[in-house]
């Protein structure tokens, strides 16, 4: 397809295309002639990708091309390639380890975890912004939300699962692609949900227009 | 207090302070001489508020002024206040009403809301983003979202519930206060677990270290 038919599939205006084109972050196309070039759906599928990176993630263009080295050149270990590209998502947490309030929790909670990943990084920032505001979490507490994110993600691996052709193995850059857009696509999701679930009850207490 | 003592009760640094002070997120202390001022518990409290929504919220101080102002004069319905304060949080949304993805979704789940709400226009914003990347959620699967984190919140609300003594009237300012810091101090944590029990389930099916 043309440059004009992909922006219409993607919804990614021209400019925006030709800008990530220059940076990078799409491949160029197949040239067709001194000016044209074609593109295909793979590069419909990237631009998708960078979109909901930059878009949805707000991440800044670096940090979208970690994520794309990944893709391109995946370690073999799935495990460590999944995690480098999570790396790359914020929230972008400054502090090293060790992550003393988030490793004695999850301990505590009895959540399998690598004490260096960025997620344990997160959860030690969330934990000293609660202690810091007066409001300390205790791991009984952070456990229940825990049980209730085991939920989520035993229900999404699933999902996930039951999609795929158990006949063809899954392309470990798939793999990696499909764990950065769940995280990056989904969160919005749950919280906005949690908002509007305390609204709900909020308004069941306090009818609007009501003073107390 | 003195604006050493504040510094040290708070973890907050004296120039952040002074910071925070010059532009008004902070009232003035009581002055003690010309030079020197005392504070009191409201500025230890109002400190680690305005600190939490900087620093774990990341949110700019215009919007970090804009709660502070719901605080100091509340709109005398509840509803109306704790919404006003809750608009002034991220993810900032640009685009305005109708939600049309998310009012039919919310309507089939069975949630009450208000259709001008930012949690809507946050959740029009997460549907869209998801759809634009081909991964549309349909209403079955964020309803069952929406259960999880309806879970979370009514567990949230017994918790501030018990807390609270029923002989003393809660200020309004007080709820308003505890419903931002709830939303932004424990989003991050919410988040942080969704990623370490996806990072424990992927983990069992492929050891770390491992090929496949």
């Amino acid at each position: 397809m043309r440059i004009s038919e992909l922006a219409q599939a993607s919804g990614v205006a021209v400019p925006t295309i030709k800008y990530y084109l220059r940076e990078g972050l799409l491949p160029p196309g197949r040239a067709t002639s001194a000016t044209q070039a074609s593109y295909d759906d793979g590069h419909l599928q990237r631009l998708q990708l960078v979109r909901s990176l930059v878009e949805v993630g707000g991440m800044p263009l670096a940090k979208v091309r970690a994520v794309l080295d990944v893709l391109e050149d995946p370690a073999p270990d799935p495990y460590t390639a999944v995690s480098e590209a999570l790396a790359a998502l914020p929230p972008y947490v400054s502090a090293g380890p060790p992550y003393e309030r988030a490793t004695a929790a999850l301990d505590e909670i009895g959540l399998a975890y690598e004490p260096s990943s960025y997620a344990v990084a997160q959860l030690e920032a969330a934990l000293a912004g609660l202690e810091a505001a007066g409001r300390p979490l205790d791991a009984g507490a952070l456990g229940r939300y825990a049980e209730q994110m085991m939920v989520i993600a035993r229900r999404e691996v699933a999902t996930v699962e039951a999609q795929r052709d158990p006949a063809v193995p899954a392309e470990l850059a798939d793999v990696v692609q499909d764990v950065v857009l769940g995280t990056v696509l989904v969160e919005p999701v749950i919280l906005a949900l949690r908002r509007l679930t305390h609204a709900a009850l909020f308004r069941e207490r306090h009818p609007p227009g009501g003073a107390g």
